[in-house]
């Protein structure tokens, strides 16, 4: 992992007891980011040379939402790229031919390459696949699955020899159920025995649907994955962010799932904008010195791109001790 | 009633004409008032000992709403159990098993006793009922009704010799219609002789559904019901309160209702939080000295307790001069 | 029990292995029985006076469903009465101001009566109640409860020293969604300690909501309840039969529940119709000769009274062995 | 066209390239504008005797929008009727009988009269019409179509002799779909020769539904239409504009289509209100100086005026260069 | 009037008290009536030269419903036209260019022409127009109105000096509502002064929708209007027929409403094939002689063509003593 | 291919011109065919051993489908197996555990195995897969994708040196949409290489939702397969066939689709039954004489077995000729 000198931690805010607390300069983005660009918000960020880089979800000013490069010296202050990244594979069926959304990045362990998952247009919403070595070049792979399916989230190295893949069949509009299923494939192109992981529910929180939200971090105990969950209300829905621990070698086996949401809306920048009550995490940074600090990129409200820190043992404690 | 001297009234702003005017320390609770607790809004409040308690809708950071206890010495600034209130009975069908919501509390009059009615979770929402004679020990009754119900609300008194309820039926979810109905009961455990008060409607911002909201007052004229009426707009519902009159011996019977809302959501405590535009009425406190001020409790965005000062005289003479 | 001495009992068709099997004069009545009536056929039948009277669903040419009396002299062949039962109560609370169907009845055991219940219009679907002594004069007494509700049925003696009644809380149109409860009363105007007594599933033909059919039939073993079910395919609903066994002393407690439907539409008669693949029983008859035999009264395609036949100690062997 | 002097014209703020931006002003009007108005928002607005005056939606307190009259020194400090505007024909048929709302303004260009559309509530929402010479006295016409429509707009002039009229054909409630449509008249009072103009789509922005906005702007190239279009969200809708060139002669042919919405929800008044997310144009004014300078008023959030600025000629370029 | 001499009238059936009753001969036609359709069932039929011609809607085996013309000597046996009818206009806004479906024709008083309406696709479902002189050759006319409507039906005469139609406003797809509107036009091309006629409801077998059905029929006390009405049931919707009595020179103004349904699906080719439980009627025939006969076409489960007889005075006067 | 000398052909009837007709022999199964069970209907027929074998839908009576093993000696009269077809894997995710339906069966070229695949119960319906070699002993594989599909259809060859799949993804219940797409796999275990066929419309009677049918047939002009679709009406759906033409080596790319139904539900025993107006092919026979005669099954309204005849190059030129 690359040096991560730079990233501006921020410590639990004296008297507050949350498992994860807002950056204070929450929202690292606002309407209107770039020319052409409504805005800016879910984020797949990496530590990259030094600094950092990330392919981020930007609604262009047609509502078309599509994928953006962009880097950063600390993390907190983004420059993306004016064009959307281009990932046109000779065939339709592969690469972004239409819209793509809602991306994760993941360094592929003892790879030299990294990989990038998204909500790809093909008929419908399917996990889009791109592999980088440098962040100026994509090669886009095969789509994952078949149609419908949404929040496709490789595991950081193979598993018990495979590529190991998280994601949420769906349908084709936003849909009002959702449960998380693992797949794994030999080569990235061919993917099956696939399991279920986890339903939506049982708690309110998330007893609407739930999906995984970024790569999932390796403990001792196991994966710790945060993942988003929605619930509705008498007006609307809310996201929220929530955390389970998965074992090691079966991921599709829940060791703990959090029973509270560990995170959700109540920011002013989470409560409006584009899409109200929203916060959608997307990424996730591990301290490099070797504590258990980390930072979750979030979208919030469908608009900014905002920033939470937190503990990892904490959340694996959390997961453990109220595992529902 | 006993005295409420502490109790900070607050007059008409200047130059406003509203029938209701909020409280200058509105939100008077936001997001996370205590720990573990997303928010605590919905709210039955009563004059207790010289100061202040009340039951109160939180919901757990894991979605679930529940009863809490608080106390306040003026009625603005609260302290909350850290505990729900434990309210099981010996059998399933009685008592908090499951979810508990949108309580309202009411001093039987000449019995020393009070009663609490909610939203409660048995195979769906029905209304719940318990008794307190010192806000200590809580003893959970059978059930009013059948399930699918909410918003039942006592009568503070017996009428013609029985208990007497209004209660809104409603189906398994957010039930998108509802009206009002009366129905009495000689011992609080079995209920019958039901009857229909008012339905939604007739005009817009009652025209989805509508249910009662606190304890409704006694006035020469009639029983003056505080409720809340939803709409639908072109993106999304909005709660506000309207007012009737009820025949004081057969209170199913409607004397008067206004025409218009008498308060709706406008601040942006009740515009944003976890449910937007949401002002949803549960309690009321009157003058113990004898004017005819009142206090609404009213819960704002599902997020906080908020409160609204006004004059009983000019509800009565509203709910008559606009009648619908 | 009166005797049933005409009662045209059917055997099992040699080579069927079917728990009810079709009385070969089905369908006992058509498409226009009488003048000014699209259909008559939900059917609620009690011995009397050595024949046989019911109380009937018969749907207006007007679409209004609404009751009617019938008398047999063999339970096959019915003349019904050209006007509809008059059962105004003194105040639009109680009686048929609206419309009203699916009606049961039942001899209370110990009393010289009996009751009538129904699913009866009062700002929406509630259990309408009436009582007779002579099948000539009816009085209507108090609806059992708030809406939304439908299938309301007594049981035919007090349990514990209160009436008994099962019934479906519902919403206000043709609920998807529907379990079957218990309730007690007094003084059969107030009712109250509601239990829950079985949702709808777990197998599939019972899958989307279940209701109360006829009077339960007391047994040594407990209470045999027939019951409809419902579920949805690709192209519409089907409405089937099926049995539990109650707790004697307990109702709400179900001591055996069948996994299979019993019967369901197959005949032309059935899955043809105003409302097709519908078949809905509502009375059931034992044969007074101390026999096991009964026969079921059935609406077949929301157009026809059908019969099927069966024994009763085969349909309590089925629930036990069968239970889920 | 009347002297435009006072209007308070603003340039772009320095470093925006937005199309159009907003008045500083903003919002012009807020929550109960005058007693019993919960808001006035969708606002007419044509300069009049050296000043300005308009039609505006402004919703009851009992939440029945109808239309008020305003009048301004400079167009943005509005003085409203506290009266809404009689508009009764001496038939139920024409006239406001029931709701209204959305009206749009128009001069008719060598007539001596003003004609006002609006969305008028007649057994369903359709499209009325009324004229006035003085801004005093309103003479209602007959309905221009059957419902169910909404957003009737208005030609400033006859198009190849006859009056010419876009308009969103709907259904009862808040419609999920709409295209825009061309009809003609040669009276006012018979309609025909209906055109479809344009479809929701192709992109996302306007994926749901678009409808006509204020009155079509003259320009050499053709027709400059400014529309509303909404998306659908992963919770709730936004309401945005969008431009399209249509033919002079026959302008049920686009000759160009904006491909981006060029302006949306994203101050603070028109992300939350009554309805949040909604940015909703109902007129223009145009510099009678001659530039190419435009004003819109447009509804925000359902509660507030607001307005925006622009540059005519940098609208139909945008139609023209990004055309979809 | 032509003569109708080889008209089959059939007597009602002894011991029948219907209105309407069923021809002997039905259902005229069945399944796959021609090579390369489905079924031919809704008919518009009308005397002609001494036989009958009729235009019917037919479902072409690609599903698409579309007009054919069809003779017959008797009114009983048809001949239908291999090709459906070609209808195209200079412009893509008139004619058939998409779907045709549930013809009227009319012979207009006065001209030498008959007219013909029809739900006609074009963006949506509307009223296509289109002249003939000798059924050999059809001139299409503008579509009456804008998108949505359904039913289209001309009277026979001109009304105060106009064309008069009336029609059913609906939605883009299979309206769940449905009331009836009248318009008027000078010219046939420019429609207005639309006036609502009756709504859905207020009897139950009307309750989800209505729709106009044949050219109304003049007589002393008014037209006589023979309409569908739509209700739902717990498995699907029932589509029948009623009559109302409009007044003769301001037809919008309803002088009675039968209360009760007048026909409706009983017979097997009613209640199953392609749809079933629906008899749809669109055409009448009076008897030319000057007795009262009618003869109605209706199409039954949108497969067959079938014929019922009844009495013009017995449903005027059923509409009279039954009005609601 | 094994002799097929006993299948008993029926030439197509005199006057007929039907791509397909009815076995005279139809329903070739009803209600209840076996003990506890409703109905068998749904067919995977394939030769075997000089007569024929099959895997077939039946609904047990407690509603649940599974699979069922059939014999026959000459494709008409069945023998059912008692027991479903029992399909245990070691793991939950594999065989059958919950429901199952919709079964196909191919011998696949080459391979002395025959491969069944079905809608299997995982968390949602998706593709079951299992292999057996003489058809006592069935071996569960993995599912082929992640729920949510239906109607997965192996091709009878690998192609390209890989098997291939044909499947309609869909969602968690009666999917009111549904596109054909292609997937293949180097091992049966992993699959990848997702391609979109086609979708549903664009012809009226396919215009809600199309899946596959039996095994595609290889021709020389292409792959034929025959596949359902279904229309939306009034009342209901309707299950129809249809044909199109894939490509011999990159079957997602269609060289011809029919436009028109090649068969629909019009025998009483397919628009009525347990689910009106299907009529659903699962299964196709050639014959092995060489002639291009073909007997397709079908499930009829599901409930019952049925078979039509045909000529397969009358298919392949209808798909060519009509092609849309």
């Amino acid at each position: 992992m690359l040096p991560l000198s730079p990233f501006p931690w921020q410590e639990r805010p004296a008297g507050s007891s949350e498992l994860l607390w807002r950056c204070t300069a929450n929202p690292l983005t606002g309407h209107r980011p770039i020319p052409g660009v409504l805005g800016i918000y879910n984020s797949a960020v990496v530590p990259w040379q030094g600094a950092y880089v990330g392919v981020f979800r930007g609604d262009r000013t047609d509502g078309m939402p599509t994928l953006f490069r962009g880097e950063s010296p600390d993390g907190l202050r983004w420059t993306f790229s004016p064009e959307p990244l281009a990932l046109a594979g000779a065939d339709a069926a592969i690469g972004i031919h239409e819209y793509a959304y809602d991306p994760r990045v993941v360094p592929l362990e003892g790879e030299n390459r990294y990989l990038i998952c998204w909500c790809n247009g093909y008929h419908g919403p399917t996990i889009g696949l791109a592999e980088t070595r440098d962040f100026r070049t994509f090669t886009p792979l095969e789509n994952a699955f078949l149609p419908y399916n949404r929040n496709g989230v490789l595991f950081p190295r193979k598993i018990r020899g495979r590529y190991a893949m998280l994601s949420r069949p769906s349908d084709t509009g936003h849909t009002p159920f959702g449960d998380i299923f693992y797949s794994e494939s030999p080569d990235l192109t061919y993917w099956g025995r696939h399991r279920h992981v986890m339903s939506k529910g049982p708690t309110w929180w998330q007893g609407l649907k739930i999906g995984p939200g970024p790569v999932p971090m390796e403990t001792p105990e196991g994966w710790l994955m945060i993942y988003h969950g929605v619930c509705n209300t008498c007006n609307g829905f809310v996201y929220r962010m929530g955390v389970a621990l998965l074992d090691l070698d079966e991921p599709w086996k829940v060791i703990a799932r959090g029973a509270g949401a560990i995170f959700g809306p109540e920011a002013p920048y989470e409560i409006t904008g584009m899409v109200p009550n929203v916060t959608f995490p997307c990424a996730v940074l591990r301290d490099p010195a070797g504590s258990d600090r980390i930072a979750v990129y979030y979208g919030a409200a469908d608009t900014h791109i905002a920033l939470a820190f937190g503990h990892l043992d904490e959340l694996v404690a959390y997961a453990k001790a109220t595992s529902v």
